[in-house]
Protein backbone atom coordinates (compact mmCIF):
# COMPACT_ATOMS: atom_id res chain seq x y z
CA UNK A 1 0.00 0.00 0.00
CA UNK A 2 1.50 3.02 -0.84
CA UNK A 3 -0.55 6.56 -0.04
CA UNK A 4 -0.83 8.46 -2.49
CA UNK A 5 1.29 12.10 -2.94
CA UNK A 6 -0.31 15.15 -2.89
CA UNK A 7 0.72 16.99 -6.98
CA UNK A 8 3.28 20.28 -5.96
CA UNK A 9 1.22 23.47 -7.34
CA UNK A 10 2.94 25.29 -9.66
CA UNK A 11 1.99 29.00 -10.22
CA UNK A 12 2.86 30.40 -13.64
CA UNK A 13 2.11 33.15 -15.73
CA UNK A 14 3.48 32.83 -19.88
CA UNK A 15 4.24 36.62 -19.36
CA UNK A 16 7.12 35.53 -17.05
CA UNK A 17 11.01 34.42 -18.08
CA UNK A 18 11.28 33.29 -14.46
CA UNK A 19 8.02 31.03 -14.93
CA UNK A 20 9.33 29.79 -18.27
CA UNK A 21 12.63 28.68 -16.65
CA UNK A 22 10.49 27.03 -13.95
CA UNK A 23 8.43 25.44 -16.43
CA UNK A 24 11.07 23.49 -18.04
CA UNK A 25 12.22 21.84 -15.26
CA UNK A 26 9.53 21.60 -13.05
CA UNK A 27 8.09 17.99 -14.20
CA UNK A 28 11.53 16.01 -13.75
CA UNK A 29 12.08 17.91 -9.85
CA UNK A 30 8.20 16.75 -9.35
CA UNK A 31 8.66 13.32 -11.05
CA UNK A 32 12.18 12.29 -8.68
CA UNK A 33 9.96 12.63 -5.94
CA UNK A 34 7.28 10.82 -7.13
CA UNK A 35 5.28 13.58 -7.71
CA UNK A 36 2.97 15.22 -10.32
CA UNK A 37 2.42 18.92 -10.63
CA UNK A 38 -0.69 20.90 -10.94
CA UNK A 39 -0.35 24.32 -13.51
CA UNK A 40 -1.89 26.76 -11.94
CA UNK A 41 -2.37 30.26 -13.21
CA UNK A 42 -1.31 33.62 -11.76
CA UNK A 43 -1.67 37.12 -13.59
CA UNK A 44 1.15 39.00 -12.87
CA UNK A 45 0.24 42.71 -13.95
CA UNK A 46 -3.54 42.14 -13.76
CA UNK A 47 -3.37 41.11 -9.96
CA UNK A 48 -0.40 40.72 -8.35
CA UNK A 49 1.08 43.47 -8.79
CA UNK A 50 -1.67 45.46 -7.93
CA UNK A 51 -2.24 44.15 -4.60
CA UNK A 52 1.51 44.69 -3.48
CA UNK A 53 1.71 48.13 -5.55
CA UNK A 54 4.45 46.91 -7.08
CA UNK A 55 6.17 47.14 -10.58
CA UNK A 56 7.41 44.47 -12.25
CA UNK A 57 10.87 43.47 -10.82
CA UNK A 58 12.83 44.00 -13.72
CA UNK A 59 11.72 47.72 -14.11
CA UNK A 60 13.42 48.40 -10.77
CA UNK A 61 16.41 50.26 -11.30
CA UNK A 62 19.77 47.93 -10.35
CA UNK A 63 17.52 44.99 -9.98
CA UNK A 64 16.44 45.07 -13.44
CA UNK A 65 19.89 44.23 -14.91
CA UNK A 66 20.59 41.91 -12.37
CA UNK A 67 17.43 39.81 -13.15
CA UNK A 68 17.89 39.97 -16.64
CA UNK A 69 21.55 38.80 -16.57
CA UNK A 70 20.02 36.29 -13.84
CA UNK A 71 17.33 34.88 -16.52
CA UNK A 72 20.51 34.11 -19.18
CA UNK A 73 22.42 32.11 -16.48
CA UNK A 74 19.67 30.08 -15.02
CA UNK A 75 18.43 29.06 -19.00
CA UNK A 76 23.09 28.44 -19.28
CA UNK A 77 22.52 26.33 -16.09
CA UNK A 78 19.20 24.41 -17.15
CA UNK A 79 20.61 23.96 -20.60
CA UNK A 80 17.38 25.35 -22.04
CA UNK A 81 16.97 28.02 -24.82
CA UNK A 82 15.81 31.37 -23.95
CA UNK A 83 16.18 34.51 -25.80
CA UNK A 84 15.43 38.35 -24.91
CA UNK A 85 12.22 38.94 -27.06
CA UNK A 86 12.21 42.89 -27.09
CA UNK A 87 8.35 43.03 -27.08
CA UNK A 88 6.83 45.63 -25.18
CA UNK A 89 3.13 46.26 -23.95
CA UNK A 90 2.62 42.85 -24.35
CA UNK A 91 0.04 40.54 -22.34
CA UNK A 92 -0.61 36.93 -21.49
CA UNK A 93 -4.87 37.74 -20.46
CA UNK A 94 -5.78 35.98 -23.90
CA UNK A 95 -3.17 32.98 -23.48
CA UNK A 96 -4.01 32.76 -19.48
CA UNK A 97 -8.19 32.32 -20.60
CA UNK A 98 -7.07 29.52 -22.83
CA UNK A 99 -5.19 27.69 -20.35
CA UNK A 100 -8.17 28.15 -17.73
CA UNK A 101 -10.73 26.81 -20.55
CA UNK A 102 -8.04 23.60 -21.64
CA UNK A 103 -7.25 22.96 -18.46
CA UNK A 104 -10.91 22.45 -17.39
CA UNK A 105 -11.36 20.05 -20.43
CA UNK A 106 -7.68 18.07 -20.03
CA UNK A 107 -5.21 19.28 -17.48
CA UNK A 108 -2.17 17.46 -19.91
CA UNK A 109 -3.41 19.42 -23.30
CA UNK A 110 -3.56 22.65 -21.14
CA UNK A 111 -0.14 22.22 -19.98
CA UNK A 112 1.51 21.71 -23.42
CA UNK A 113 -0.28 24.28 -24.81
CA UNK A 114 1.15 26.58 -21.90
CA UNK A 115 4.92 24.99 -22.77
CA UNK A 116 3.97 26.29 -26.42
CA UNK A 117 2.96 30.03 -25.25
CA UNK A 118 6.22 29.77 -23.33
CA UNK A 119 8.03 28.75 -26.04
CA UNK A 120 6.52 31.26 -28.60
CA UNK A 121 7.42 33.87 -26.33
CA UNK A 122 10.89 33.18 -25.07
CA UNK A 123 12.37 31.00 -27.46
CA UNK A 124 10.70 32.40 -30.86
CA UNK A 125 10.38 35.94 -29.85
CA UNK A 126 6.77 36.41 -30.87
CA UNK A 127 4.10 38.38 -29.47
CA UNK A 128 1.40 36.36 -27.12
CA UNK A 129 -0.92 39.04 -26.62
CA UNK A 130 -3.50 38.54 -29.20
CA UNK A 131 -5.98 35.72 -29.33
CA UNK A 132 -5.04 34.96 -33.25
CA UNK A 133 -1.56 33.92 -31.19
CA UNK A 134 -3.26 32.17 -29.06
CA UNK A 135 -5.30 30.10 -31.90
CA UNK A 136 -1.96 29.55 -33.79
CA UNK A 137 -0.62 27.92 -31.00
CA UNK A 138 -3.39 25.47 -30.42
CA UNK A 139 -4.06 24.55 -33.69
CA UNK A 140 -0.39 23.18 -33.97
CA UNK A 141 -1.97 20.88 -30.62
CA UNK A 142 -4.88 19.68 -32.42
CA UNK A 143 -7.34 22.43 -30.81
CA UNK A 144 -10.18 23.82 -32.82
CA UNK A 145 -9.13 27.76 -32.80
CA UNK A 146 -12.81 29.28 -33.35
CA UNK A 147 -13.75 27.10 -30.25
CA UNK A 148 -10.56 28.50 -28.59
CA UNK A 149 -11.38 32.12 -29.44
CA UNK A 150 -15.06 31.81 -28.56
CA UNK A 151 -14.30 30.60 -25.28
CA UNK A 152 -12.10 32.82 -24.39
CA UNK A 153 -14.19 35.27 -25.15
CA UNK A 154 -17.01 34.47 -23.05
CA UNK A 155 -18.12 35.83 -19.64
CA UNK A 156 -17.73 32.05 -17.96
CA UNK A 157 -14.33 31.72 -19.50
CA UNK A 158 -13.13 35.36 -17.69
CA UNK A 159 -14.72 34.82 -14.47
CA UNK A 160 -13.35 31.53 -14.29
CA UNK A 161 -9.89 32.67 -14.84
CA UNK A 162 -10.48 35.65 -12.78
CA UNK A 163 -11.80 33.02 -9.98
CA UNK A 164 -8.16 30.92 -10.17
CA UNK A 165 -6.34 33.82 -9.64
CA UNK A 166 -8.33 35.02 -7.18
CA UNK A 167 -7.35 31.51 -5.54
CA UNK A 168 -3.94 32.00 -6.17
CA UNK A 169 -3.60 35.10 -4.88
CA UNK A 170 -5.05 33.32 -1.38
CA UNK A 171 -3.04 31.09 -1.55
CA UNK A 172 -0.11 33.81 -1.25
CA UNK A 173 1.07 33.34 -4.82
CA UNK A 174 2.78 36.56 -4.89
CA UNK A 175 5.03 35.83 -8.09
CA UNK A 176 6.15 33.29 -10.65
CA UNK A 177 7.45 31.11 -10.61
CA UNK A 178 5.92 30.01 -7.08
CA UNK A 179 5.57 26.53 -5.50
CA UNK A 180 3.46 24.87 -2.79
CA UNK A 181 4.53 21.45 -1.93
CA UNK A 182 2.78 19.39 1.45
CA UNK A 183 1.66 22.85 2.77
CA UNK A 184 4.97 25.02 2.06
CA UNK A 185 5.47 27.92 -0.16
CA UNK A 186 8.62 28.36 -2.66
CA UNK A 187 9.27 31.13 -4.76
CA UNK A 188 11.40 31.52 -7.58
CA UNK A 189 13.66 29.29 -9.37
CA UNK A 190 16.44 29.24 -6.52
CA UNK A 191 14.03 28.10 -4.04
CA UNK A 192 13.93 25.03 -6.50
CA UNK A 193 16.17 23.24 -4.19
CA UNK A 194 15.00 24.04 -0.92
CA UNK A 195 11.64 22.33 -2.03
CA UNK A 196 13.52 19.28 -3.04
CA UNK A 197 15.12 19.37 0.33
CA UNK A 198 11.08 19.85 1.95
CA UNK A 199 10.02 16.90 -0.75
CA UNK A 200 12.81 14.70 0.53
CA UNK A 201 12.44 15.29 4.10
CA UNK A 202 10.88 17.94 5.40
CA UNK A 203 13.67 19.10 6.74
CA UNK A 204 12.48 21.98 8.57
CA UNK A 205 9.67 22.83 11.42
CA UNK B 1 53.01 28.96 -8.49
CA UNK B 2 49.59 29.50 -7.94
CA UNK B 3 47.54 33.00 -9.01
CA UNK B 4 45.96 34.79 -6.12
CA UNK B 5 42.53 34.52 -6.53
CA UNK B 6 40.29 37.62 -5.55
CA UNK B 7 38.21 37.37 -2.48
CA UNK B 8 34.61 37.43 -2.39
CA UNK B 9 32.60 40.73 -2.02
CA UNK B 10 30.10 40.54 0.55
CA UNK B 11 27.71 43.22 0.49
CA UNK B 12 25.78 43.28 4.25
CA UNK B 13 23.39 45.49 6.09
CA UNK B 14 23.39 44.52 10.25
CA UNK B 15 19.75 45.87 9.51
CA UNK B 16 18.97 42.88 7.61
CA UNK B 17 18.26 39.06 9.00
CA UNK B 18 19.49 37.22 5.14
CA UNK B 19 22.43 39.18 6.02
CA UNK B 20 22.93 37.70 8.89
CA UNK B 21 21.83 34.27 7.68
CA UNK B 22 24.33 34.53 4.63
CA UNK B 23 27.36 35.67 7.49
CA UNK B 24 27.05 32.58 8.82
CA UNK B 25 27.92 30.71 6.03
CA UNK B 26 30.00 33.11 3.58
CA UNK B 27 33.29 32.30 5.22
CA UNK B 28 32.84 28.80 5.11
CA UNK B 29 31.63 28.47 1.43
CA UNK B 30 34.76 31.09 0.29
CA UNK B 31 36.99 28.86 2.11
CA UNK B 32 35.75 25.86 0.07
CA UNK B 33 36.84 27.84 -3.05
CA UNK B 34 40.29 28.86 -1.70
CA UNK B 35 38.89 32.41 -1.47
CA UNK B 36 38.70 35.09 0.76
CA UNK B 37 35.60 37.35 1.93
CA UNK B 38 35.76 41.27 1.65
CA UNK B 39 32.74 42.31 4.16
CA UNK B 40 31.45 45.66 2.53
CA UNK B 41 28.89 47.82 4.25
CA UNK B 42 25.48 48.57 2.49
CA UNK B 43 22.24 50.54 4.05
CA UNK B 44 19.13 49.20 2.67
CA UNK B 45 17.23 51.74 4.28
CA UNK B 46 19.28 54.81 4.14
CA UNK B 47 20.36 54.29 0.43
CA UNK B 48 19.13 51.25 -1.61
CA UNK B 49 15.60 51.49 -0.83
CA UNK B 50 15.24 55.37 -1.86
CA UNK B 51 17.26 54.68 -5.07
CA UNK B 52 15.15 51.88 -6.12
CA UNK B 53 11.64 53.33 -4.82
CA UNK B 54 10.79 50.21 -2.74
CA UNK B 55 9.70 49.96 0.49
CA UNK B 56 11.35 47.06 2.88
CA UNK B 57 10.54 43.83 1.11
CA UNK B 58 9.62 42.19 4.20
CA UNK B 59 6.64 45.22 4.42
CA UNK B 60 4.83 44.18 1.13
CA UNK B 61 1.31 42.79 1.42
CA UNK B 62 1.84 38.32 0.98
CA UNK B 63 5.74 38.81 0.43
CA UNK B 64 6.13 39.89 4.11
CA UNK B 65 5.00 36.87 5.30
CA UNK B 66 6.50 34.83 2.98
CA UNK B 67 10.10 36.04 4.18
CA UNK B 68 9.67 35.91 7.47
CA UNK B 69 8.92 32.22 6.78
CA UNK B 70 12.09 32.23 4.89
CA UNK B 71 14.33 33.24 6.66
CA UNK B 72 13.31 30.85 9.64
CA UNK B 73 13.59 27.74 7.28
CA UNK B 74 16.71 28.68 5.97
CA UNK B 75 17.94 29.66 9.98
CA UNK B 76 16.98 25.89 10.35
CA UNK B 77 18.67 24.36 7.12
CA UNK B 78 21.83 26.17 8.02
CA UNK B 79 21.58 25.00 11.62
CA UNK B 80 22.05 28.43 13.02
CA UNK B 81 20.20 30.43 15.93
CA UNK B 82 17.58 32.70 14.61
CA UNK B 83 14.55 34.66 16.52
CA UNK B 84 12.23 37.50 15.10
CA UNK B 85 13.17 40.55 17.58
CA UNK B 86 10.28 41.92 17.27
CA UNK B 87 12.07 45.38 17.59
CA UNK B 88 10.53 48.33 15.75
CA UNK B 89 12.28 51.76 14.30
CA UNK B 90 15.43 49.94 14.37
CA UNK B 91 18.41 51.36 12.23
CA UNK B 92 21.99 50.07 11.71
CA UNK B 93 23.59 53.42 10.60
CA UNK B 94 25.65 53.60 13.88
CA UNK B 95 26.65 49.64 13.54
CA UNK B 96 27.66 50.59 9.92
CA UNK B 97 29.36 53.48 11.04
CA UNK B 98 31.44 51.54 13.55
CA UNK B 99 31.99 48.78 11.05
CA UNK B 100 33.65 51.16 8.56
CA UNK B 101 35.69 52.52 11.21
CA UNK B 102 37.14 49.50 12.46
CA UNK B 103 38.00 47.90 8.84
CA UNK B 104 40.16 51.03 8.45
CA UNK B 105 42.48 49.43 11.21
CA UNK B 106 41.62 45.68 11.62
CA UNK B 107 39.18 44.11 8.77
CA UNK B 108 39.22 40.97 11.00
CA UNK B 109 38.39 42.68 14.13
CA UNK B 110 35.71 44.60 11.75
CA UNK B 111 34.08 41.24 11.01
CA UNK B 112 33.75 40.31 14.21
CA UNK B 113 32.46 42.96 15.28
CA UNK B 114 29.70 42.58 12.43
CA UNK B 115 28.93 39.03 13.82
CA UNK B 116 28.50 40.45 17.42
CA UNK B 117 25.87 43.02 15.86
CA UNK B 118 24.19 40.70 14.20
CA UNK B 119 23.81 38.22 16.62
CA UNK B 120 22.69 40.54 19.25
CA UNK B 121 20.16 41.74 16.85
CA UNK B 122 18.82 38.25 15.50
CA UNK B 123 19.87 35.97 18.15
CA UNK B 124 19.27 37.98 21.18
CA UNK B 125 16.94 40.55 20.15
CA UNK B 126 18.48 43.42 21.24
CA UNK B 127 18.20 46.99 19.80
CA UNK B 128 21.63 47.80 17.64
CA UNK B 129 20.17 51.40 16.99
CA UNK B 130 22.09 53.84 20.19
CA UNK B 131 25.51 54.38 19.92
CA UNK B 132 25.92 52.71 23.57
CA UNK B 133 25.11 49.17 21.75
CA UNK B 134 27.82 49.89 19.32
CA UNK B 135 29.80 50.29 22.22
CA UNK B 136 28.89 47.62 24.47
CA UNK B 137 29.55 44.98 21.84
CA UNK B 138 32.76 46.64 20.63
CA UNK B 139 34.06 46.20 24.51
CA UNK B 140 33.42 42.99 24.62
CA UNK B 141 36.10 42.85 21.72
CA UNK B 142 39.00 44.57 23.37
CA UNK B 143 37.57 47.79 21.35
CA UNK B 144 38.06 51.46 22.81
CA UNK B 145 34.19 52.37 23.55
CA UNK B 146 35.38 56.13 24.08
CA UNK B 147 37.67 56.06 20.90
CA UNK B 148 34.58 53.90 18.80
CA UNK B 149 31.99 56.72 20.16
CA UNK B 150 33.89 59.51 18.85
CA UNK B 151 34.87 58.05 15.87
CA UNK B 152 31.16 57.19 14.76
CA UNK B 153 30.25 60.38 15.36
CA UNK B 154 33.05 62.33 12.96
CA UNK B 155 32.26 63.54 9.67
CA UNK B 156 35.70 61.90 8.43
CA UNK B 157 33.83 58.37 9.25
CA UNK B 158 30.42 59.40 8.91
CA UNK B 159 31.68 60.57 4.72
CA UNK B 160 33.63 57.12 4.73
CA UNK B 161 30.62 55.20 5.33
CA UNK B 162 28.51 56.93 2.98
CA UNK B 163 30.85 56.67 0.08
CA UNK B 164 31.31 52.69 0.87
CA UNK B 165 27.82 52.62 0.50
CA UNK B 166 27.49 54.76 -2.84
CA UNK B 167 30.35 52.19 -3.99
CA UNK B 168 28.24 49.63 -3.38
CA UNK B 169 25.47 51.09 -5.30
CA UNK B 170 27.75 51.71 -8.16
CA UNK B 171 28.40 48.04 -8.32
CA UNK B 172 24.55 47.21 -8.14
CA UNK B 173 24.40 45.83 -4.68
CA UNK B 174 20.86 46.41 -4.28
CA UNK B 175 20.38 44.76 -1.92
CA UNK B 176 21.55 42.07 1.35
CA UNK B 177 22.97 39.78 0.93
CA UNK B 178 24.81 40.62 -2.60
CA UNK B 179 27.57 38.84 -3.67
CA UNK B 180 30.09 39.84 -6.17
CA UNK B 181 32.91 36.41 -7.22
CA UNK B 182 34.95 36.68 -9.98
CA UNK B 183 32.30 39.92 -11.66
CA UNK B 184 29.54 38.11 -11.18
CA UNK B 185 26.77 39.50 -8.83
CA UNK B 186 24.26 37.02 -6.70
CA UNK B 187 21.80 38.60 -4.55
CA UNK B 188 20.34 36.51 -1.84
CA UNK B 189 20.80 33.17 0.12
CA UNK B 190 18.94 30.97 -2.02
CA UNK B 191 21.80 32.10 -5.23
CA UNK B 192 24.96 31.03 -2.54
CA UNK B 193 24.83 27.66 -4.65
CA UNK B 194 24.73 28.79 -8.05
CA UNK B 195 27.81 30.91 -6.89
CA UNK B 196 29.17 28.19 -6.03
CA UNK B 197 29.36 26.67 -9.67
CA UNK B 198 30.26 30.12 -10.40
CA UNK B 199 33.30 29.33 -8.47
CA UNK B 200 34.05 25.90 -9.27
CA UNK B 201 33.95 26.45 -13.13
CA UNK B 202 32.75 29.91 -14.54
CA UNK B 203 30.01 27.34 -15.57
CA UNK B 204 27.78 29.98 -17.86
CA UNK B 205 29.20 32.86 -20.29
Amino acid sequence: MTARKDPIAFYFDIFSPFGYLASTQIETVAARHGRTVDWRPVLLGVTVMKIMGMKPLTEYPMKGEYLQRDMERIAQIYGVPFKRHGLKGHNSLNAMRSFAWLKQRDPALAVAFARRMYERLFVRSLDITPVEACVEEARHLGIDGAELAAAIASDEIKQLLVAQVNEAVGQGAFGVPFFIADGEKFFGNDHIPMMELWLEKHAWR
